[in-house]
């Protein structure tokens, strides 16, 4: 990129490695970045560099914080006995969005995939079956509907059910104002197979 | 977005705010940023830092550069009697990814557009025709081939006209490899237009 200045040409290069980011992408934000007020690209960047500093595991539910104990295992109306397994903070976000479960989450970093090399340890299994130890109730498998996600819902209930605690998975199937039409066989057979009486 | 920490929240509205970036790939961008090494985020973030300081218009030219005459304007071998102006860097690189060009640029950093406020004043023309007072062949002008390029390119050709110096603009037509199906009405006229004998 001869045509750009040496640090036009690294800055673009650098937002070209983050993800969805292409060439094109990266241009367009270099050029926005340069011209943008410098106090806000300083602000973006502080924002970017503190964040990265100071986010951690929650000690307990090992989704990523400022604090040592998340907001959610920190909030005494939360159901401690009720944990959902989410493969990441994001899936975390996405149950929360809905506002209907009150139960506390262990978040895995991952999910089991020999292809990829990634196996059980390489996952927050271990500190579940930590978290096991205390009073739970229910743990419910909210891993991905991937075959990644399936493999580690699979694993993780074997490894429970010795325990005695209750272990589920979230259903899968038709998504609400899903056309049948446009649904794949496997989520069509997925539906029928985890239909409930009226 | 309670359920992310602060510092989180903050990092994913700052970056929801740069083009392109909706609410989703800024979530999916912060995570990114969360689990890069210290140091490349640090890198990163120096990156913007340092181009947004250091980056200003070339004296001659007006493309971004960190030097005070651009890498094309301080070329003996490009002929600076040849002046293409365009609308932004970008439009620059376009063109000097073709390496067919050995002229010089301009760059106006916008087009005029009295829908939005833009007039000749908001863009660099005023610097142009200082340049042209210089020794001039030819004007190519580049602007897009949208309203506000066209308006640009028929205001820059009456202000240069008097001077005597020879002003083009680029051909508009139909794309390389283009489908005349898919082609719409006002390019195909301006094709027809613009036709030349075999």
């Amino acid at each position: 990129m001869e045509y750009y200045s040496k640090q036009i040409s690294n800055l673009i290069s650098e937002l070209s490695t983050l993800p969805g980011i292409g060439a094109k992408s990266a241009q367009r934000l270099a050029f926005h970045l340069l011209n943008m007020p410098e106090a806000d690209v300083e602000k973006l960047s502080t924002s970017m560099i503190e964040a990265r500093r100071n986010i951690h595991y929650c000690k307990n539910c090992f989704t990523l914080t400022d604090q040592e104990i998340c907001p959610i295992c920190s909030d005494a109306k939360r159901n401690k006995k009720l944990i959902m397994v989410v493969e990441d903070t994001r899936d975390l976000a996405a149950y929360e969005k809905t506002g209907k479960f009150d139960g506390v989450y262990h978040v895995l970093h991952g999910a089991i995939s020999p292809m990829n090399g990634i196996g059980p340890a390489d996952i927050k299994l271990k500190e579940l079956m930590v978290r096991l130890q205390g009073d739970v109730d229910e743990v419910i498998i909210a891993t991905n509907s991937s075959m990644e996600g399936e493999t580690t819902a699979m694993y993780i209930s074997k490894l429970i059910k010795p325990t005695g605690i209750k272990v589920t998975r979230i259903a899968s199937g038709v998504p609400v104002g899903g056309d049948l039409e446009y649904i794949d066989e496997v989520t069509l057979l997925r539906a029928l197979e985890g239909r409930t009486e009226l």
